[in-house]
């Protein structure tokens, strides 16, 4: 049961939902015509299927271990990244300037989920590297970027986020690893870090870490942390290896995912780095990783969900029980729930793409607050999808399902942690009902605009489509101004999850239906909207209800009464 | 963090929810007073506590092993087998005429949930036990009876059910093993069996395998189907271990979860078989046995929502992340998700069981009736709950919930496989809305006729709590009349698992709101009942939606159009 990369599907979200041709239309991106992008998701896809998807399986059953200090990566992934790397593929949309493409998001987009629909713990190593080469982009210094970014752009070396520790995780604010000045422009860094991912590996190069760290006169909190560049290896002028820094990995996880992917605690004892932006500003520069890196988990979940799905096709159509399963009812709607929701997340982290991309092309504040709205959405929403594509994939699977050998429980296993990482998906949520409606709702506000006004079109032609996605769209509308209404933040948090579930819900109608009306309300799309919008969409009713419910409730209950 | 056994919850659902003392008036169980089911409950806590709870761990990170044809079961499984024999807790139901304590299925739930609590992997064992018991109870001869009952009541012995084949999962029908005749009363068994729940181990005595198989002049399908007894050793006549009987264990799966409980492929090679019932009347004895299975499955759910919950509370009282995070109002929203879910869980299979006792002492149909009905709704909806809780349990551990050593994730992967046996969850929702509706509907609407009168009455008192309920009631009832008016049963089908899960919501909030109505709608138990009924209840709504789908539209996608 091979994987084939869903190729067509981002043509026709391109063409139909997202409107690329928006993006081909800007100077910035005009090289991303259909021919082009048509041309490049064929290869990329080819990549997937051919070097990606036969490793998959190797990294979950032989995971990545440390011996004598150096981390030994599963069978084949070395291989398979230089493949990646030979291709040009780790860095889609890093500027030309340094060896990049320079193509939009909504295609690193494409590869980010084609990857994670064949191997998601090799993935991240790419992910981890494209967040890094953003970061240097925007906030490095000259010399910093020419050392650097050809080199992680080419796959030579790849990159790291140092960020949690033991006591600092959704906290970052409370980290404890230093930073004191050299005097030679230089920083000894000092401190452990842990849930490094791609901390190290045997692929050869660089390993360039990111870290986040307090200067000497850094105040507490989040406003007292600098950006520090600090290799495995120290550069010599002309790029070449020199002499090991003073870090190291101490030990892997052992996880119940991605087992492939070597998650390092690092022990950085005064290692030397180079500091990136402005001193205290590490946070800043580290949101500039974070918004992308949060895309691209939520892309992982679209890509994983992808992969999930083929897989629970594959069995259903061959498996024999009173017939062949995939006639049965209760199978179908799994796979058809499978199916719809695949779609609706990847419309979703697409949207947020092309959001992205107009940010960067057009400079306009209306795009980036669609943007920075989407970015939480597309993170924990889709992510959601992914971990319930996955278990909905084992369960077609029946008892097989429970079985390793089968390869069902993996999908289940590497994408739990996409709700976790990257601000677990309760951040996203306070994020979406916090710092993203300090707008006052301007910018959801603007979103379901355009969704009603969609609908109202689609309502000559689908009017048992468009009226409830349009319904839908007017309880979330009501929400939104509940959440806007609270000046207490605590009474938005109370049920921002709930909130954000519905808000991708509605988002799923959306696409649903503009993929129903692009084939004029009659095929596959209109057909998969239609089972999209009679048996997933209604749910937004109990989460609206729930998103509103405040947090006196939760508080009534006393610590004692959660224990008694 | 060691696990408390909800004994207190037990208790106050006995007296204030199902009703035990109906049970204690009976003649058949008037022992089962409320001092004396409070004693057994303690000790029973207890037990789980100090017994199961040290072993949880070994069994996950030791998994049960093959050496050369036995099975080497986890450290410290075997003495804690030995141990609930010996005080007496394997057959807590069963008839005191072999050994049995002769209590109600509801301390027999008790029994089953502490032990999936703590150590479900290891629990399996005796609850395979407890339904070889049953199925002997009422279908095998005297002899049988005599050889077999006393010996795995005491633990002696142990037992399994081997129903499913490769090609015989959902499908028992389709199964191939065959039994021949030995013209001394005995039978020459020989097949296949797959997924064969603690099919062996070492903790001595006998391993009795239960296994259907077809006799010769057995007619294709269920219709022809016969049980047999098949030990591991043929007994001799004093019940001491004879001569090894011509079956063994093939191999051992590599799973998901409950890694500690080896998980068989049996073959048996004319292996030498008692008839247990009637010639060709297998799969009704089998069902005397799955009924109560079933039970015992949604109970481990439940279980393991405890241990979740718990495991996930300590944790979130420890952790500090801008203050302690069980201050945080999501995760507090995590938190009261999993105690209120787990209370209505709790009570669904409380319920089930007291309707299941009120059936065996009075043998009244309407009693029958309602047992019948509850049964898969608790398996499912029980279980779904497991799975749900855990799951929450993992998130609410942040990063550490995706690293093995937390123990979080093992809740996850060990709950996993209880939606899938002993009938899939979808099998459950078919049976459900299939044979368990072939009355038209009364056992249902019998139901929700009492959930409506309690709710009239709670009105007065608790208006908030009772009116929601009763609406979501209402909203059922025409679901109920939906289903039941639909002749081709595909139609109900392809709706029936969100229509079971609506069942269970339903239920939950009738639960909750007599909780809250015992305590005169003041306290804890009516917090957390307006957590549910204001958060978790409204989601009917859009699952009785999704029920009322139809078929129609999961055919009008062909097989094509899904592999697109």
């Amino acid at each position: 049961m091979p994987y084939r990369a869903p190729v067509e599907d981002y043509r026709f979200i391109f063409e139909n939902v997202v409107d690329m041709a928006k993006v081909a239309g800007t100077e910035r991106f005009a090289d991303a015509t259909p021919d082009m992008t048509d041309a490049i998701l064929t290869e990329l896809g080819r990549m997937a299927e051919e070097v990606l998807y036969p490793v998959q399986r190797n990294g979950d059953l032989t995971s990545a271990v440390l011996e004598n200090g150096i981390v030994r990566t599963s069978p084949g992934y070395a291989e398979a990244f230089r493949s990646m790397a030979e291709g040009g593929w780790l860095a889609v949309s890093a500027s030309q300037e340094h060896g990049g493409m320079g193509l939009p998001i909504a295609m690193n987009t494409a590869f980010n989920e084609m990857v994670a629909g064949t191997c998601m713990a090799l993935g991240l190593c790419p992910l981890l590297t494209q967040g890094q080469i953003e970061a240097l982009e925007h906030h490095a210094s000259d010399e910093l970027k020419e050392m650097y970014l050809p080199r992680l752009i080419s796959g030579e070396w790849t990159g790291t986020m140092n960020l949690t520790e033991p006591g600092a995780g959704s906290d970052v604010g409370a980290l404890k690893s230093k930073a004191e000045p050299n005097g030679d422009g230089t920083y000894s860094v000092s401190g452990q870090k842990i849930f490094i991912t791609w901390g190290d590996h045997d692929f050869g190069g660089n390993v360039c870490h990111l870290v986040l760290a307090r200067l000497p006169d850094g105040v507490p909190g989040t406003k007292g942390i600098s950006l520090f560049m600090v290799p495995k290896f120290l550069p010599n002028a002309d790029g070449s290896l020199g002499e090991r820094n003073s870090l190291g990995v101490v030990s892997l996880e052992h996880k119940l995912g991605i087992h492939g992917s070597p998650t390092c605690v690092m022990q950085f004892d005064g290692a030397k780095g180079w500091l990136v932006g402005k001193e205290h500003k590490g946070m800043a520069a580290m949101f500039t990783m974070m918004n992308n890196a949060r895309l691209g988990v939520g892309t992982q979940g679209v890509g994983i969900a992808e992969g999930a799905y083929q897989h629970a096709l594959a069995y259903a159509q061959e498996r024999e029980q009173m017939g062949t399963i995939i006639n049965h009812a209760d199978v179908r709607r799994m796979l058809l729930t499978m199916k719809a929701d695949t779609f609706a997340a990847r419309a979703l982290v697409l949207d947020c793409s092309v959001a992205i991309d107009m940010s960067t092309a057009t400079n306009e504040d209306q795009c980036k607050a669609r943007a920075a709205l989407l970015t939480p959405i597309s993170k924990a929403f889709s992510t959601d999808v992914g971990i319930a594509v996955a278990e909905l994939g084992v369960q077609v699977h029946g008892g097989m399902g429970f079985i390793e050998e089968t390869g069902a429980a993996q999908f289940s296993r590497d994408v739990r942690i996409t709700a976790i990482y990257e601000g677990t998906n309760g951040i996203q949520a306070m994020d979406l009902v916090g710092r993203k409606m300090m707008d006052g709702g301007d910018a959801a506000f603007a979103l379901l605009d355009e969704i009603e006004a969609h609908a109202e079109q689609a309502r000559l032609v689908l009017p048992e489509l468009a009226e409830p996605v349009w319904q839908a769209t007017e309880t979330l509308r009501e929400a939104v101004e509940w959440m806007v209404a609270q000046s207490d933040m605590n009474e938005r948090f109370a049920g921002c999850v709930p909130f954000l579930t519905a808000f991708g819900r509605v988002l799923g109608g959306h696409y649903h239906l503009k993929a129903a009306m692009a084939e004029g309300g009659k095929g596959t799309r209109t057909k998969l909207a239609r089972f999209y919008v009679n048996r997933l969409l209604p749910q937004f009713g109990g989460l609206l209800e729930h998103a509103r419910a405040g947090s006196a409730d939760l508080y009534d209950i006393t610590n004692e009464e959660l224990c008694a």
